[in-house]
């Protein structure tokens, strides 16, 4: 990040090729150490003493930037190594995303690297930039301005977008950082830069993939924890994770995953790419909000019900004056203003209706964030405006500006982005960005993560695996599934496997009617679909009726599959069914689910994910994200359910999965929750184990 | 419109005065006919000669803008009328939006002119501009240059704002009409106007509200029929429509209805204010899509990523090349560059290789639409590139333009605008832009409207609401309920009223076991809640004990209900329970409603509304838009239901409640659906009369 002196190996003089662009690029930024072109058929380029090769160099080089074709790439990497570079930048593309042949070549270079324990950024980089140090080092035509804000981009399109935005609105950078293929330096390394980067007041990162969920989290988790981070995520559809979602009725996408990986961390997600830098403009510029009620500056109506809608939508609200506030306001507006809030100051609201307005909003405990909004009248004075606005801006709670507009309102652009104040250029954007940083305040102050670990008996769990392992293959039926369950204290229906149909009626005297009856075999996981299923048996005759039903049944639906039995159960007490349980993703590992049972959860698509292990306070939190959560508090007359068991049960299972990564899937479905006092059951439940433990 | 003579009533020397901005923007703005500046203390203001008053002007006047304090506004209206003017602006504020006094103040002055004969536009108008006749008699201070967008707006603010937009953008409007107050004319007016319009091309709108409902869809859709029309209506909550929504576990809001209304009329919903801007200029600017395959061409590939999430998520995609276009791709980039789509033409990408993705895209028939994306790279050539795009872009498929970045790419704009390009700022918006044309498309290429007419028992329905209006009050409970809609050919199940239990069981017997029973009073609508349904009764005994039982509960639960007897019903096949109804909206009289069964309805926001009268196409439309459509068309191994027979359900009710008027309200719940073949059930339904004609 600091290097002393960089070489540039393929420096070119043709203004059109990237050799000549990143030379360029560094000597016009005014990068302070030494430049050292590298081209064998030039003496001098850009006013530089050309060297002919690395070897050539006296006194070494810290920093290579490889801007070579591809194929060249694997020997100046080499050269760089020999001439004992700490770093290298391979800028040049035609590598992974190109096929296999450029794949080889990439992992040829970063295993060069690895060897000589250099570090490898790229290839396919845009480079990196120091805007303290005056460093340039990437084919981004801007050197922006210093300032706080890093930029961490898997993209270089991307990057140079956001260089020629902050350029413009001229906001300062601190680092910008291109990661490129990531053969060696990824995302994490510089999550874990940033977070010790005393010079990076806020990160915003675009990202299409991570190469760790763990990693990723542990590192943007910690750094979140000091510093806002904001990430784009490029959400890539996934053939794979279309397909298990139709297996379990879970329909998350790898999307979901991520989104659960992010509220973790603590990272605030841009949904796009202006949001991005809406998002991060924001938490540069202002501190946090304490909470949510918002006073509305404006001198226009339309733009103040604007407003008012977009808080409502994002579950904000327009503050409550104080009786004085409001007082005050009625004696400084003109009659017709609306004094209330929105603070309508009207059309001809010149730059002192706006300074005293935000004055009053500022000193009023009620109002936790101002938003203000100037459209152009003909009496309108931005740039006055901006200055007035300005010098009363607080310093305590957060401030944005609406320049609703173009010409009339950006003369006072140049102002607020001078007192720190960040524009938009609708209601909606500035009040978006209000939500972000109030996300961002409520997970600072989120209590500790405490996760409880329930006594259970693990031992017997791990008895009942291998048995799995050695008979009954990767998919663990019903029977055994709840024994499983019943070892981490889940409670379970009284129930008998029985083998004949004077055994099942014995064992269903023994339980009590009314019983159901189901098949039990380890080739029909779907009971219900194959006809195995039976509820409600109230005596004998029955029993031993079903008993040879289910079995022809079975004997018709697959002939080939082994019956083990019939599972006699003892009927359980009515509740509302929910769907609980974990499917691993390839990224960040167990994540939990709850959704409601039956049909409804993959037709509804109003699941809830989070990662294990989970805190009972995180547990809840999925409960009430999901619109069925008015459900389990009891909705139009219908007694609410007990809220703390599901939870709990998310917790037991965020405990198994955790304790034995070779369950690979999960569900309980339905998973019987009654009023508070009543134990939910689980009426029905499965596994998956993965294949390398299994 | 096209006044030969404007007075300016107020007009005034001091610049901060809205009389002297007026006066200043007809003037500034080249306005070709007479302007008289009134003010009885001048001799000349800017210039012209000033009327001490309207009777002094020779050859009268044609247009009046009152500018003086609301106070004096009545005498500026009554001293317009009596000059014989025909049009009235009232620019001032101060009526209605203060309070009683304004309101009484804004009726006196529109009922002045009504009198007269004279169209009053305001008060609290920004007012008008018609850039063609060169005439800008509004407080804004921006003569926007002649173009084919016309704005109509509630907000002046709103206004001014696009305004300075078009300004700086270098876009030309035809007309600006600033609605304010609608004490006299109203957006319906002006919706018909710009049907007739000539210059408008294209109409964009801000709304807060609308006069009249009936009258809005039927201009909205007669203009939309000749050219579009973008409306971002600020949704505010309304107390009202919460409360009912929470009677009939419907939650439209009336924001639901106002959907409904657009989709029906053809109107392209704004979802913010920035996209009435990005819709509008694509509207404007460029021909309909044919369909829903988009070519992206970038010099980046995140932004390509970002596109093609973005066309995703929207319901479009991306475009299959065909073999010839593929070939001439990879045969025309340079070879890291992907030929695929998203076509990537790297960094370095020059003008020459933007014109030829575009000319190729252009040419295949299997693409619909273009997107090029332009970030700023150190080898960008923005104005080149526009100028090389903007020969080779399509004249027969919209293309739309992403500019990602600012400085640097900003140089390409005004060459895209002068080609008639709009340019977005990042390609979400610029997909967006797209959908909107696309169902614009879609809307005008709708097969043409068949209300169907059922064969229906009308006079009994008439009979049977004057019994229910003489005897039962506004409630309509079950019995009758189905009484009616059987008249409309439901299905209903049959069944019988009875008064003593020996009757129950007679019924029971002739009906056939089981049925069920259910308790009949007007006082009693939500039976179940009074445990007074009691499903499966299987032989006389049962019907025997609960006969006693649910009277005895009527007694427990409502001493005070009046129980006309019990109602015994057979007992129907099972299927799903879908609910169907009406609920009248306050604007857009009656709208359809459908959603799954029982509690799901309310808590799962997963509710179709569609405006009666309804065609098939529309119904069927409206089952489609629900989540909960993938279940009737049989999800996860459940069979399908018959969908025509849900559709025709809606249609019957939407005859109904033409027909009938007096029906407030109703509700069909469940309605149970089987397999195509089974007739649908009405097992439960209620209504609710209007107070005025029950």
């Amino acid at each position: 990040m600091t290097p002393a002196s960089i070489a540039v190996i393929g420096a070119s003089r043709h203004p059109a090729k990237i050799g000549y662009a990143v030379l360029d690029n560094l000597v016009r930024g005014g990068f302070g150490g030494r430049i050292i072109p590298v081209n064998p058929q030039a003496d001098e380029l850009l006013g530089l003493p050309c060297a002919r090769s690395l070897q050539e160099i006296e006194g070494g080089v810290d920093l290579a930037l490889i801007t070579v074709p591809a194929p060249a790439v694997d020997n100046a990497v080499q050269a760089s190594i020999d001439a004992g570079v700490t770093g290298i930048i391979v800028v040049s593309a035609g590598f992974k995303e190109t096929g296999s042949a450029g794949g080889a070549l990439e992992e040829k270079i970063a295993r060069l690297c690895a060897e000589a324990r250099v570090r490898l950024l790229g290839p396919k980089s845009l480079g990196v930039i120091n805007t303290r140090h005056r460093m340039n080092a990437s084919f981004a035509r801007h050197m922006p301005s210093t300032g706080g804000i890093s930029v961490l981009t898997e993209s270089g399109a991307v990057g140079t977008a956001i260089l020629d935005w902050a350029a413009a609105r001229r906001l300062g950078l601190a680092k910008v950082i291109a990661i490129g293929n990531k053969a060696d330096l990824t995302e994490i390394d510089f999550l874990d830069h940033f977070a010790r980067d005393e010079e990076t007041k806020v990160v915003i990162g675009y990202l299409e993939s991570i190469s760790s969920g763990d990693e990723f989290i542990r590192a943007a988790e910690a750094l979140a924890a000091v510093k806002p981070v904001v990430i784009f995520r490029a959400a890539t559809t996934q053939a794979g994770g279309q397909a298990a979602a139709r297996h379990t009725g879970f329909k998350p996408g790898a999307d979901v995953a991520y989104a659960a990986a992010f509220k973790r961390a603590g990272v605030v997600r841009a949904e796009t790419f202006e949001a991005l830098i809406d998002y991060g403009t924001a938490l540069a510029m202002q501190p946090l909000p304490w909470g949510d009620r918002v006073a509305v500056i404006t001198n226009g109506g339309g733009p103040g019900v604007v407003t008012a809608d977009a808080l409502e939508q994002v579950g904000m609200r327009l503050a409550s004056f104080s009786a004085e506030t409001s007082a005050a306001l009625k004696a400084g507006l003109p009659p017709q203003a609306a004094a209330g809030n929105p603070i309508d100051l009207l059309g001809d609201a010149d730059p002192g209706r706006y300074a005293r307005a935000v004055e009053l909003a500022q000193q009023d405990d009620a109002v936790d964030a101002i938003i203000a909004i100037l459209t152009p009248h003909a009496m309108t004075q931005a740039a006055a405006t901006a200055r007035a606005v300005a010098q009363r801006a607080p310093v305590d709670k957060p401030m944005l500006m609406v320049l609703m507009g173009s010409v009339d309102v950006m003369p006072g652009r140049a102002e607020f982005v001078a007192s720190g104040i960040p524009d938009y250029p609708s209601p909606e954007r500035a009040v978006d960005a209000l939500r972000a940083m109030r996300e961002y305040a409520a997970w600072q102050a989120r209590p500790p993560r405490v996760v409880t670990r329930f006594p259970v008996n693990r031992r017997r769990v791990e008895r009942l695996l291998v048995r799995q392992q050695r008979t009954g293959g990767l998919e663990v039926g019903e029977v055994r599934a709840k024994e499983i369950l019943r070892a981490y204290d889940f409670k379970v229906p009284e129930g008998l496997l029985t083998t004949e149909s004077d055994l099942a009626v014995e064992a269903a005297e023994k339980l009590g009617y009314p019983v159901a009856m189901k098949i039990v075999s380890p080739d029909i996981i779907h009971k219900s679909d194959a006809g195995g299923v039976k509820l409600s048996l109230a005596d004998a005759e029955q029993i031993r009726d079903f008993y040879d039903l289910l079995t022809l049944r079975v004997m018709r639906h697959a002939p080939e599959a082994r019956l083990e039995g019939i599972y006699v159960e003892k009927m359980c007490k009515r509740g509302l069914e929910v769907t609980i349980g974990m499917r691993r993703d390839p990224k960040f590992g167990p994540m939990l689910m709850f959704g409601l049972g039956g049909i409804f959860v993959e037709v509804l698509e109003d699941v809830a994910a989070g990662l294990a292990p989970i805190t009972a306070e995180e547990a809840t939190q999925m409960l009430k994200s999901t619109r069925s959560y008015e459900l389990l508090r009891g909705a139009r007359g219908q007694a609410g359910v007990d809220i703390s068991a599901i939870s709990q049960g998310l917790q037991r299972i965020s405990q198994l999965v955790t304790d034995f990564p070779q369950i690979a899937e999960m569900q309980i479905n339905p998973f019987i929750v009654g009023p508070p006092g009543q134990d939910p059951m689980v009426v029905d439940a499965r596994m998956m184990l993965t294949e390398a433990e299994a």
